[in-house]
This record gives C-alpha cells, structure tokens and sequence, in this order.
C-alpha cells in the first residue's frame, strides 16, 4: 500500500470518520490533508463546526502523517493532543493539513493547521500539535 | 434556570452531541459529568472510543463545567484543549467528570477526567485541561 | 539508591535546579514534592515568579516523579508540557506536587500542581501536565 | 518606545531573563527572537539546556510577540504554553522566534520555534504554542 492507500484505508475502516464523512484530500509520508463537509451532526448551537469535531479531525489527521512516515507494520497512536481554537469555524467544511514534526521509533510529533474553508476562500481557524507513540499496527477489518 | 437545565438544554441545542448522544448525569455550578454511551459511529478502527470523540466530550463538559459558574447570559467557549490519552476507552461507555479551577471574568480553566466505564467499574482512560473564555451568550434555538 | 536519594542526587547534580535553589521535600515512588525559594533571578518584572521558572520546576519535579516510579537504570525525560497558569505566584515559594498518572514501559504521564506558598497558607497557582519517555540513565557526575 | 525598545526594556527589568542572559536579536509588532547563550546554570546534569531553560524562553518570547502587537499601554500575559521537545537543546545558544496567530482584545495566541545553534547551523529542538490574555501594562522599574 503507497500512503494515500494506507489513509483511505484507516479512514474508511474507522465508525467516527466515516459517519462524519471525512475525506481524504491528499497523503504523502508525513504529510496528509482531510477534508470535512459541513452537516449538522457536526455542529454547534451556534452553527459553526463543534470544538470537538476540529480536534477530532486534527487527532485523525495526525496519526495519518505520522503513519504514513512510519515502516509498514506500524502505526502511530495518539498520546496527547493541544489544539489553540483561533477563529469560529464557520465554513462549508473544515480542512486538516497535518506535518510531521518528528518521526522517531518510539515517539512522533505533528503540526496540524486547520481552516475554515468557503467558496471565497480558506481561513485558519486551528492549529494543534500532537504526540503519538508507535505500536505494531493491528488487522484493519474494512 | 438551573444548572442542570442550562447544560440540558445547550447539550440537546448542539448537533456534535445530539448526534453522538451526549448524556448529561449531574450539572451544579463549576461541575459537570455527562456520559456517552458507545455505539459505532463513535469508534476507531479497532473498536475503542475514538480519541477525537473523547476530546470532543471533554470540550462539551468542560464548556458546561465553566458556564455553569457564570453569572447568567455568560457563556465560555474554548480558547484552547490538551488532553493525555492514559488508557484504551474500550468500555461500554465514556464518563467526563468536568471541574472548574478558575472562573474569571474573561477566562476560565476547567480540568477534566474521563473514565472507560463498563460493569464491572471504571477506569481513567484521559485527563484534559481546557482554557475558556467568556462571552455574551447567543440565543439558543432548541 | 531509594527514591529520594535518587532525585537529590539529580537535583544536586542539574546546573539549572542547584542555580536556581530547588529543594527536595519529599520524594517516594511517582511522587514527589519540591520547593523553590524566592529570590530575584527568579522573577518577573512585576515582582512574581517568571513563568518560565514556574514550568521548570514542574518539568523537573514530573520527572522526578515519573523516574523514582521506574526500574533501576532508567530516566524519564519529558517529550511534552502544558501548564495553565491560574493565580500570580507571588509567595515566598513555590511548591510543585508531582503524581505520576502513568507509568509505561516507554511512555509515563504526570500530573503537577504549583502552590505560591506563604506563611499565611499556600495557593493553588498553576497545574502542569507532562508527558515523558523511558530512557537508560546515564552516567550522572555529581 | 518602538517593539525593540518595549521589548529590551521589559527584558531588562526581569530578573530571570537577566540573570540567564537572555539577548534580543529583534523585535517588530508580533515577531520577536531572543537568543540565551549556554552557561552552566541553564543546563541539565546530561549538559543540555534544561527543559525548563527552554519553555522559559518561549514564554518570554511569547510574550514579547504578543505585546508589540497590542495597543500602547497595554501587556500579554501567559494563560497556558504548551511545548514540544522534539530534540536534545545541545549548542551554544538556544534562539526563540515567536510569532503571533492571533492578537485580539482580550486574547493572543503565539507560535514560537525555538532552535539550537551553533557554529555549524541551527536545529529545531522545540515548538511551543502560548495562550495569553490581555491586561493594563504595570509600571517597570528598570
């Protein structure tokens, strides 16, 4: 499997992902972007993408860059998670570009960016940074 | 209202936890427990509560945890969440246990434990810290 | 060596904690107490404890608490750090409390909270949460 | 005063940034780097920059960032820093270059790389993410 293939795969074989719909714009090592469509289970009362659902997408989108940095037969596992909210997220969907930092063989670290994106254009709504350690990937049953 | 009406009714208002099914247990001023029971749609790959869905819970009692304590009209959005993964959340279902450390005029900090939680007890699977700040409170359309 | 010989020898042995002036309070497996008295090198321009000595001295009491909590022969050194700053710390000391959350063969997680302590009482000031990885110890040249 | 002069004015009247001789190498409205030369009482007893040492200069470099972005009369202060070791701080100096993502009314957030460097070159050895809040600038006593 290249890594766009190995993303695909993991996306589309996990519950979370799949019932909100995240997409798989690009994955390279290291480097993977997902997109999110907006729909309402996704939402806050205010209308904008819920908190929870950027750093979920983050979360994903991390372990994903890392993972596809990684040799074949491992996969990076989230340790911890800091995400600074910078603007509402208030857009027709939301956009994850993820970049590892550092790929090491016990310890990963990725930058996200996250944007708001619309029809006029992308704006940074997100950024997280995250820590993952690196475990022998289990059977994915798609 | 009442704490436990105000969480009650931003929780079923808001699309991310009606969709997921977001419980709310206790609500009192500064402390919040609310409870997601495990289905599907809420999981990776190999059958844990997905770490996005477990940030998301914490976000949502952590958000309860600080309006709760507000004068009324005030609610606290996030300005930013760390979270440590400690355990698989592979129970039947996840318990945010939110508490509020600081309740300012413009900032909030609120910790919070989550719990995998099955029949046979529970056991602490990640601890988060969320910074809020606070702001006017829009209308809620339920 | 038991724990707390164990941290005083790494403390002594530090360039940044002797400079400083951290003092050892008490030390058992995954957990340990320390102490920093005030002095000027040590503050802000407006009289409190900079930050960054703030989050030194919870770095290093949550690798203190995390290694006395480790076989022989290992050290934990930290891989990330979030600390929410909650009150001026304005004491006559400062005073970190470490716990370790968890203890892994190569991943342990730490739980810090930072008094500002007087005669009158101490204050809650600051909570740290850190995240470490399992080394081999090397030499330390006292 | 214009950022250079605000920010080698406040650096001055620190006593931790001054006892550990902390330079600045510039400063413009929301982009600061500080420099810290390696002496003995930064260093860890391995003889790299102590953890501590580092999420230090961050926080000053943070805060500075944020600082010349705001309206005269005005100060950033640390609400929570995150960071990130992603390589041993072995050089000569440790550089810190902040940059602010966001500058509001009542709310900043900074970026900040930090670098260790020597003869030979730089190398990223941290990042940190500071979320800081806005206050009245205090007097300084220089």
């Amino acid at each position: 499997m290249n890594p766009e293939q190995l993303v695909r795969k993991v996306t589309a074989a996990t519950g979370f992902t799949q019932a909100a719909g995240v997409e798989v714009v690009s994955a390279e090592a290291g480097a993977v972007t997902l997109r999110l469509p907006r729909k309402p289970d996704l939402l806050q009362f205010n209308g904008f993408f819920h908190g929870g659902v950027v750093s979920g997408l983050a979360d994903h989108a991390a372990g994903a860059a890392a993972t596809t940095a990684l040799p074949p037969g491992k996969i990076a596992v989230t340790v911890d998670l800091h995400i600074n909210y910078l603007a509402p997220a208030s857009g027709d969907s939301l956009l994850a570009r993820a970049r590892a930092l550092q790929v090491g063989s016990t310890i990963c670290v990725v930058a996200v960016e996250l944007d708001s994106d619309t029809a006029s254009g992308a704006r940074l709504c997100a950024v997280a940074s995250v820590t993952l350690r690196v475990v022998d990937m289990p059977a994915i049953q798609p």
